[in-house]
């Protein structure tokens, strides 16, 4: 585990940065299976700490957990046109099971949908037993040409809702509210600020009716889609024959909605703060939120120095993660160095003269300054409610620099190449018109925001010059 | 959720009950796909809790949790000669994948030994890097011919643990703590007493080189394998190549465990506690501990009911899992089979007269009984406990009641017609005789005691009369 290497500067080349940062910092490994990662500790355990913090959110709120089975008939995924037009490039199929071939091929699930919906057709025969809404938390498939560690893997991790109601109306009040749910998340948990609104046709899931969505703005200024939330209409409802008997007795069919996040989510987090020195990590889901390094020069003093840790760490109480690094054959540097890669927020150093002045050196990873002081001065908590505040803020303004507003498209050609980021443009919503200018600039539609007015009568759509119908966010993805 | 359906009885037909009750307490649901079940949200919420309990215990213990991929490319498997001769029968294979036969088919991990220890070839160089002992909560594939919701399924979910050390003493110290780890977590959360030892090398897991287990006996006297701790020896060290650079400077194999309690676990509940009437839960894992059913002719009635419930409820803390059952369109009746059925372990029934009087009626599932008691005499954490303890004791009564010793191979496959349970015998351990034993009589060994003495010098073996080396438990297997 000798980390020898120097990190790749950002500016120098982005994407070497993430591929070294994820690999020095010990999140993942890569698989044997093309696109496949590896979970290490370290990395899976930010995925425990968001899966405990959003699960407790939305369990809290009526959603009960379940888990449905990882293979899925082929024909299930047919029953939806869009669906299974959008998803079956993608598709793992097992042909083969039990030493024989079988009579239907298996796709094993990139997402439950079909599964699900094949089943709440069964549960679901009255108006009393709607809302229903199940959540599981598992692997999803996807066979991807480009892969990406926690971007865009092979296999992932995530957490599907799926809510199903007796009218549109609740359907779209669910979809907003998980909606409010992941960007909460990730602004409050995550320390990513994000852009939310509608998806256009082309950008949305395969089989809604429409979709939402959260959008981060990475480092390199490009777009990431964060999470998503979609109101799937009556569009599975129908082939999948999902009906209730309403309170006048008719039978209706069930209105729907499934939104989700993803374990692209840690990659979100480390293309949002992480720095030259490696991984910075928001305290609300670090594995290790401080890190304590004694520093001594041979046993006597190292005697006092962890008996001095563990008075000032008794006060931290129960809910703090601490570690102490107390490996013997490591120099204090070569961990500073492997502990700042990682991201912890808060590193405290003690040594011998600290233990007779009472005093201690704090370092904070989003400063990386190092700062004496009193030991009973220290108030731990405090200090990475700090730091996460001093992250979003950080990464607020670094959002707020890189949003711009654009209503000449040659304009905003030539700014693509110079300036990062989001651009606002009035847009004639026609996928023809997307399509044409994600040709010309690579830049693609993110989102059309809820709190920004429709453009003003008469005004024009940026590229085609067509009616503006919206305000819409393009961007570079990921 | 109509439950009109009686219970077929235990006695009737055990299996039949087995069948009705999984479905009827609202556990789960068929997959469309051969042997695959859905765990519903009341099935799932015992598995969450089972996760909890466990996961805390050995994470606590220092062991890390982590994930790799549900994709194993089929070189892997082959490379131990005993692993793949077990697993291939029962492999599901994908073929094609993102629209394109793949060069070579990957599998879906019907566990994890080789795609783990592949990575830990990587991850461990040197005696520093040990002892390593890596978790991970995930879903397995084993595409059986046979199967039965929770007991054997296609798909299941489990934990799978994987130590790896420097020497045998320390994978066979870890083997048997993991070995004690299930046996105090079935005793003492699931309330079900187990039979642990050593397997016989037919029994044993494929590629070990030797295993445990938990047995649990089950109410119709057959064995179920409850959990497995294994001593793999150096058998995948070898072939994945997994050295370490020791203190003295040489190269060394390791050594290594590996351990794992899935899903089935539930149905061991089921199958140890259910009666006539339904599921009974151990209060440790039960989803729901405590079901209030609020009892009442109008509304006004039911007003002063729900305030008495609330007031009596505050006073439990906040570690008990409540329910309020105060659905309008069901009557009391139908609440209480129904909560019977869900096997919830403590009922309590408050009425108008109830509220006046400042009582209530509390029924313990494990009695079925009306009590009246003040209601500042309950004391529901106390009641829990005492349930839990008496869950164990009755299970435990009837373990000992079914727990018997032979010497003789007639009256052995006599009894076995007319008596339930474990038979404890003086046996060669000849992997023929073995097979023999099982042509005639269907059962098999299960374990081999470690906490009994060996056969005296002399003794025979009860079937083939050869030497006895061990006593072994036969039972026939679920």
């Amino acid at each position: 585990m000798a980390i020898d290497t120097k990190l790749t500067s950002q500016k120098k080349d982005f994407p070497a940065w993430y591929n070294e940062v994820v690999k020095l910092a010990d999140l993942i490994d890569y698989g044997p299976v093309k696109g496949t990662i590896i979970f290490k500790p370290y990395g899976y355990a930010i995925w425990e700490n968001i899966q405990k913090i959003f699960n407790e959110k939305i369990v809290n709120d009526g959603v009960e957990n379940a888990y449905f089975p990882v293979f899925i008939p082929e024909s299930f995924l047919k029953k939806e046109k869009e669906h299974v037009e959008g998803f079956s490039p993608e598709l793992a199929v097992v042909t083969h099971a039990g030493g024989e071939k079988l009579d239907e091929p298996v796709v094993v699930r990139p997402t439950s949908e079909t599964i699900m919906y094949d089943a709440f057709s069964r549960w679901i025969s009255s108006y009393r037993d709607l809302p229903l809404r199940i959540n599981q938390w598992c692997n999803v498939v996807r066979w991807e040409l480009r892969t990406k560690p926690f971007l865009r893997t092979t296999e992932f991790l995530w957490q599907e809702g799926h809510s199903v109601f007796e009218t549109k109306e609740e359907a779209d009040k669910e979809m907003l509210k998980r909606l409010n749910n992941y960007r909460d998340f990730y602004e409050k948990v995550l320390a990513i600020p994000v852009f939310t609104g509608k998806k256009s046709e082309i950008e949305k899931f395969a089989g809604a009716l429409y979709s939402t969505s959260c959008e981060a703005l990475l480092k390199d200024g490009k777009a990431l889609q964060a999470a998503t939330s979609h109101n799937l209409g009556q569009n599975f409802a129908k082939p999948f024959n999902i009906q209730y008997e309403s309170k006048e007795g008719k039978r209706e069919y069930v209105w729907q909605s499934s939104w989700g996040i993803s374990t692209r989510s840690i990659g979100s987090i480390i293309l949002t703060h992480g720095d030259d020195k490696g991984l910075v990590l928001p305290p609300a889901i670090a594995p290790v939120q401080v890190i304590i390094i004694p520093i001594c020069k041979d046993n006597k003093e190292k005697e006092a120095v962890l008996k001095a840790i563990k008075e000032i760490t008794s006060k931290f109480g129960t809910d703090i993660r601490i570690k102490v690094d107390d490996r013997e054959n490591l120099s204090p540097g070569w961990k500073f160095n492997e502990w700042e890669i990682k991201g912890v927020p808060l590193r405290i150093e003690v040594g011998p003269k600290d233990v007779k002045g009472k005093s201690i050196t704090v370092v904070r990873r989003d400063e990386n300054e190092k700062k004496q002081i009193k030991s009973n001065k220290l108030d731990v908590k405090n200090l990475l409610k700090e730091i996460q505040s001093n992250l979003f803020k950080e990464a607020l303004r670094f959002k707020e620099e890189n949003t711009h507003k654009v209503t000449d498209f040659k304009a905003f050609q030539k700014d693509l190449e110079e300036k990062k980021g989001f651009y606002l443009a009035p847009w004639c919503e026609d996928s023809k018109c997307e399509l044409e200018i994600k040709e010309k600039t690579k830049a693609t539609t993110r989102v059309i925001p809820f709190d920004i007015d429709k453009p003003q009568k008469g005004e024009k759509c940026f590229h085609c010059g067509k009616e503006a119908k919206a305000f819409v966010y393009f961007a570079k993805a990921y």
